[in-house]
């Protein structure tokens, strides 16, 4: 079930780039590291028009392309080179679920969101010769890497659009998250990422996504059966067919994995653990965009981060569905970041 | 561990009163059924300074006493006669942990907030021929039993205050209190609540905590370390410290009756499923009162209820404690709850 959800079929087309043996933030080497990406558009001879979206929690290029990406759209292909990466531990990119033994699964080293980054760098550079991004933006962990990108290569990022993320995470945030790899390695299958089939871990991703949707999405979503609109018949048919759906196909390991890297985010470190000065370094035109309604990334937390980078405003935007109206799945959220995105690249 | 958690030791003086066998609302029978309850004050002669307090989840008698109750309060025991009742279930009352075989463990029957309420008016009525309450109040789950007090008896009950809970759970408090049930009963050492030793629960009764804690408490309380006055260190230290000790000591299937009671409460079943219409049969003077900030029971939602009762106001306190500001911690709620009582007590 997982090698077929990993797969061209179902997230392609997309090309991966080979990155060989590559050193981590720990000083662990990911061996044989590939990023899997996917392009839209033609790249200009002056390599002027390029944009970078790296991928969200649990999500891969296909659900940017879906969400975000079209003629009319703000990433509008006729007018932008659009690169979709898939951060390090997804499954289409490297990761426990598709990496060879002896280092697969438990045993795929941690990686952080500065190493998704200066991989992502190599590949914008080595692969396509490009200098100079036009926008680098992504939502959640995408914002997490949107502020690694803009702090770590202030003069390689134009333009930054960090949505639904921060750049370090809360004490809370890290509590919640903690609680949702709780709920995939508590299930005795999991039995230490040593599961023979990932199938055999659907109670704890079950659980995973139930715990994840009860904060991902609104209270109203839920009070109001905001999910109508989808086709879904009552709450539990939402939360199975929906959240569950979602998550099951997937590897429990690349999840974890994923988890922790969201956990442990802090762009902070790369000034000796000062987020105001990591911050300040970023020469980006930056638009800050908050969910008015997440629990996740709360809009307090993201306005205050905003506030330490010279080159930004804050854009904010409602949804009953919460964190993850990210999906797409809101039509008032859909033209709400087209409108803040082409406000960003006018400038 | 539980044998001597749910004891006169830790949470005594208590007294108990024998309803012998109880028919439940299921219409099954819960046999040889204890009310476990503590007073404080006199009865006055006439019978007219009787206060009622049911417990909430998790909690007991006691930490009502410790956090309500004293000289100089609202519930002053020099004016009023104050009686705290354990809610079935909770392991001080009849409950899973304290009932013999063969009705114990997970053949203890599921309870409603009806039947604590109906065993609770035996109490007043049959133990303290009292006829009328000057006040029938709770948080949370107590909150819950104060609702079905007033609906159910609304001409022995004088006021009420229902505190941080409502009359009808919101499918998405139903979805939150899923995820606390499902983490213990998740733990391979429930076994179906067949467990030799409560003990061996331990890992589901600490995740149920950590999902517990994620919502209970603000996101504020967690990021500015707001638990500091407490003494705790860490984070870390605080979540275990406080909150899955809180929880250890308890008997898994006493806490997943509850939360299954809470989650099921409706007092609009009163009235064939109109919750307006039961609501509309409170004759009590009633002071809904809500948390601001409290994630479990949203303020709009208390809102929307209290507005259904007909002598009846609204009052919030703010508090970075969340609704847990129920357990006493936080000075400025236990000021501001006396002052709302005080005045609810005056009219």
């Amino acid at each position: 079930m997982t090698k077929a959800y990993y797969s061209q079929d179902i997230h392609g087309p997309f090309e991966t780039f080979d990155l060989g043996d590559f050193e981590l933030e720990s000083g662990a080497t990911l061996r044989g590291l590939k990023l899997a990406y996917a392009t839209f558009g033609t790249l200009a001879a002056d390599k002027s028009n390029a944009i970078l979206f790296p991928t969200w929690y649990s999500g891969t290029n296909k659900i940017l392309e879906w969400a975000y990406i079209g003629p009319g759209r703000a990433l509008d292909p006729e007018k932008y080179f659009i690169i979709l990466v898939n951060q390090i531990g997804n499954g289409l990119s490297s990761a426990p679920s598709n990496t060879p033994s002896p280092f697969n699964a438990a045993r795929f080293p941690q990686v952080t969101i500065g190493d998704d980054v200066r991989a992502q760098h190599r590949l914008v550079t080595e692969k396509f010769g490009i200098a100079s991004l036009a926008l680098v933006l992504g939502g959640s962990m995408g914002a997490q890497q949107t502020f690694e990108w803009a702090v770590r290569f202030p003069d390689v990022v134009r333009r930054a659009a960090p949505i639904a993320g921060t750049a370090r995470g809360t004490v809370h945030n890290r509590l919640l998250v903690e609680t949702f790899i709780d709920a995939i390695t508590s299930d005795p299958a999991f039995d230490g990422g040593w599961y023979r089939d990932a199938g055999e871990v659907h109670r704890g991703l079950r659980r995973h996504g139930r715990v994840f949707a009860a904060s991902g999405f609104t209270q109203d979503l839920f009070n109001t059966a905001g999910w109508r609109g989808l086709g879904f018949s009552t709450t539990d048919d939402f939360v199975t067919g929906f959240v569950e759906n979602h998550f099951l196909p997937q590897d429990p390991n690349n999840l974890v994995l994923l988890a922790t890297k969201w956990r442990n985010n802090d762009v902070g470190r790369l000034a000796g653990g000062d987020l105001a000065a990591a911050l300040a370094r970023i020469k980006a035109k930056t638009l800050v965009i908050a969910i008015e309604e997440d629990v996740f990334f709360p809009l307090k937390d993201i306005a205050a981060e905003q506030a330490l980078i010279p080159d930004s405003a804050l854009r904010t935007i409602s949804s009953v569905w919460g964190h993850l109206a990210l999906f797409g799945v809101d039509a008032g959220y859909n033209t709400a970041i087209d409108a803040h995105l082409a406000e960003l690249l006018a400038n």
